[in-house]
């Protein structure tokens, strides 16, 4: 007689049930049930990664542009551990990850069993939940468990905020599975349905709380942090122009396009510049990419309000004088336009930022922050960017302005250096749209991996590495001041990426200016497949050629409106 | 006025008191001080490693091989994480690093703080030890603190089961330190020492347990399993060659060359060729690699006398009857030969194994096992060799016999894929000698990244690339029932290693039968640098071949003596 359905195809029926449609495995042996039950389901689509750090960032850029969580299948050993940098990411940044890793049996435990570690609750404080279910055996009450163990897996995962949950799922041997097919379905049991409650929306009485603050503040400005694309980010960029407060947008808030949006703060600010601080700052989404204005708001000392979905606010500065807690979505629609009259503040605003604008356009030079800004401009609203970390998000967040539309992400919960190009191919393979990527040498480096998945993608994905050769971050910080010992830092390398890129199917070519670049990108985001457009400049020049901008955008100071 | 000793130089003093003279750093800012302090220290030698994944299996390779504890430095966020895998086969494996990751103040945890995860104890259960230092100001109270601190850390690294442990270091800006020239050294305060005590004999008791075992035993045997080379594995060779009682010795043993030595046990084994199972087993070190003599013994029912260093003995087929804690080595030397009379079944077995002998003499056909074999047994005295693990150590240690005096080395704490290549070029640049690696493309895929520490090469490193395009042990295992799916398993890959190799400065050439292979690797294990030699063959092959092997075997059972 057929046995019931298995444990570990019920387990998978609860992650269907719970919203995951794709599953990124890495292979082994003990992991085999986990494996064999989601190739089989029918509607969850599996892809496979050799390496479990790759496999997990790449599962994290997915679920990061979906929207869905994702899961990722590891075997027992350190396997689990390769996952950990990404579930740190997907933690911070709020991305539902569903994290189901194979493990031997209790009585294998402890006793020097062969790839045997410590693995419930290995993820430590990085989880929103972590549990340990039965070893699966031919039993109905253990298929109803695991069902609906994973469905509160995926609920978890989905609930705000999002993050990351880990199944630890022991099996005994032996480890092939019954056929799906061969097993009874089970046909008196109903099948198992979820959902997440939506966000709550924030409090009345805090939002009124908001709006005295607005009509007493005479240089109100709207922050707005890193946020998915989505109807927050629309309904910022609603409220800032409706209300007529000038909107300062971080690259990743997708509503730097908007019409209240002043670009170039990072830069107005650097040149010392910048209009009267703010006596009021309402901030949506996390802090914002530039330290320039952060320090600067800290400055200003003004009623400071976050909004955040949680109660864990991200104020590293200890800034927040209203914390809104929940979904503002709804107010930002609803909430009266004729709050005040702050023209003059604005007015100011695109004073500063227009001459700014007008030092850029003024034949910026070539060099690594114009070529982020080239290709970040390249982009159409058809087309997905993902900035990597260090410098490409800072000179991204200084100097460029996307086209209205254009998705932007990074990972900025723990901003590593790691992962970033396993990230961006997730985010490709998810969204279906050509993506670009823009990466340093020692990212792009750390990650190369993570090429591997190219072969997964249908449309464009471009690269463009900014190759100095090391970490050229370490030529702006203080450890420029120490230049017999900075190699220690930039950690200078020879590395030829050419034809690595070509090992993993891709077309790697070089540009050496702004004309050459978008040209190889105009190409290269019409051809299906990995690209990678490789600019290369000295390791040292940055800070200078930032200095020489910050000294131009000075002597311009105040001269004429945008 | 200069200040006193800076904190983290005399943390970094606590670490030379402690015994360690190497550091591997990965770059990033927060641990600006600590890489300046090692730098600056003199006695420690640092070596630069841009990936903290590969990072952590160079320094545990370098540990492994010296013995000595070797200290990881990494910056705070994911990087942290990605140690993560070298941490767990540290401590499963016993290796002594000491794990140093600079972090944020608690002023910006939990804040929303840019690289700002959850450091403290992140390395959980895998970790002997874990602690977070105060955050360094200019106060001797605390110089002496953290120096206090980093020797406690290299001493319990060091201390019987070594392994490792971990040092959370807080740092506030500006992250600049003094430099050491420029700060009073702690005069009026004596230099800082420390020793771990040696590790214990084993109780008196305890061992005329043993004795009065081996007094009634008719069929004992000595399996030794993995150890380190040293002490302890001579004293078990001496001991079973005086004793006259047959050693079934693990490849990773390294007594295999003992004259008490019987080889070739995994094959005799699986042709049904075994003498007649033990009364008393003394097994040493940790499990042996060979799964079939693992079952084997488990089916013999004997007395079973586990020997470790440790409460936590390996026994994962719950075989032990008595378990004998401590160091056993001068008993070993020491204790009577003339214990009993076993020549009869020395004698069996040495016929059993002759027979496998003959039987792979007799032309082993070119395929993995044999490619393996090839180059474990080209090596001489002055060699080293490191084992993939997957397939390449269950070959080597099914089929080939060491020359007497090549050190033998694998990650079999949690015997993971990841990692072995960085593992291995740790072992080659702390040994200083010419080092073969034996590892699978997929294993060699996972690390391709620690290649970049061959430029620290002053020796021969030779991998042998054992290239199936794939996972082919999952062709020994159950999936190979299900061949349809079986690519979920294997993961098929076009990779073509030769240009990556290239990349990263080494030679990379192919091999296509043993002669070949023999003439590469004369060539190879002569000259400075890495070199890659590749043999190629097809992903189902190994299982065929095998299968061959033992019907051969199976055959000619009981003809003759070696």
């Amino acid at each position: 007689m057929n046995p019931d359905l298995w444990p570990v195809h019920a387990l998978v029926d609860g992650l269907y049930a719970s919203g995951v449609r794709r599953a990124v495995i890495s292979p082994g042996s003990r992991n085999t049930p986990l494996v064999f039950a989601l190739i089989e389901h029918g509607g969850i689509e599996p892809v496979s990664h050799m390496d479990e750090r790759s496999a997990g960032f790449f599962a994290l850029g997915m679920a990061r542009q979906s929207g869905e969580p994702v899961a990722v299948v590891c075997t027992s050993g350190t396997a689990v551990a390769n996952l950990y940098p990404a579930v740190v990411e997907a933690y911070f940044s709020r991305v539902p990850l569903v994290v189901l890793t194979a493990d031997r049996p209790a009585e294998l435990r402890e006793v020097g069993a062969n790839q045997t570690i410590r693995q419930p609750n290995l993820f430590g404080a990085h989880v929103k939940w972590a549990c340990e279910t039965p070893v699966p055996q031919d039993r109905t009450d253990l298929a109803l468990n695991l069902r609906g163990l994973a469905l509160r897996a995926g609920l978890i995962a989905r609930t705000v905020p999002e993050g990351p949950v880990h199944l630890n799922v022991p099996f005994r041997e032996p480890l092939l599975p019954p056929r799906r097919s061969e097993t009874r379905e089970l046909e008196e049991v109903p099948a198992i349905h979820g959902q997440p409650s939506p966000p709550a929306p924030c409090a009345p009485s805090s939002l009124a709380q908001v709006e005295e603050a607005l009509a007493r503040a005479r240089r109100p400005l709207v922050v707005a942090g890193p946020m998915r694309p989505g109807s927050l980010a629309q309904a910022v960029a609603h409220f800032a122009t409706a209300a007529g407060i000038p909107l300062l947008a971080d690259i990743l808030s997708q509503c730097r396009d908007s019409d209240a949006s002043v670009p170039y703060y990072d830069l107005v600010l650097r040149a010392g510049a910048a209009p009267e601080p703010p006596d009021l700052v309402l901030r949506f989404g996390g802090e914002v990419t530039s330290k320039l204005l952060s320090s600067w708001l800290r400055g200003a000392r003004a009623e400071f309000v976050v909004f955040d979905e949680t109660p864990l606010y991200r104020d590293s500065g200890h800034l927040a004088t209203h914390v809104v807690v929940g979904d503002p979505t709804a107010w930002l629609h609803d909430v009266s336009p004729a709050l005040g009259d702050w023209r003059e503040y604005r007015a100011a605003w695109r004073e500063a930022t227009g001459a700014a604008a007008r030092a850029l356009d003024a034949s910026l030079p070539w060099f690594e922050g114009e070529a982020v800004r080239t290709a970040v401009e390249a982009l159409n609203p058809a087309h997905v960017l993902v900035l990597g970390n260090s410098r490409p998000i800072r000179d991204a967040d200084a100097l460029a302005l996307p086209q209205p539309g254009v998705e932007v992400y990074a990972n900025r919960g723990a901003s590593g250096i790691d992962g970033v190009t396993s990230t961006a191919l997730g985010i490709a393979v998810a969204s279906g749209r050509p993506t670009l990527l823009v990466i340093g040498d020692v990212s792009f480096y750390h990650d190369l991996n993570g090429l591997a998945a190219a072969r997964e993608l249908s449309s464009p994905f471009v690269a463009v590495l900014v190759h100095n050769a090391g970490g050229g971050i370490f030529r702006h910080l203080a450890q420029a001041e120490r230049p017999d010992e900075i190699d220690w830092f930039t950690t200078p390398h020879e590395l030829d990426f050419a034809p690595i890129v070509r090992a993993y199917g891709g077309v790697h070519v070089c540009a050496g200016d702004a004309g050459a670049l978008r040209s190889a990108l105009r190409e290269a985001m019409a051809r299906p497949g990995l690209t990678v457009v490789e600019v290369r400049f000295p390791n040292d020049e940055s800070p200078r050629m930032y200095r020489e901008l910050f000294a131009r955008l000075a002597s311009e100071r105040g001269v004429g409106a945008r």
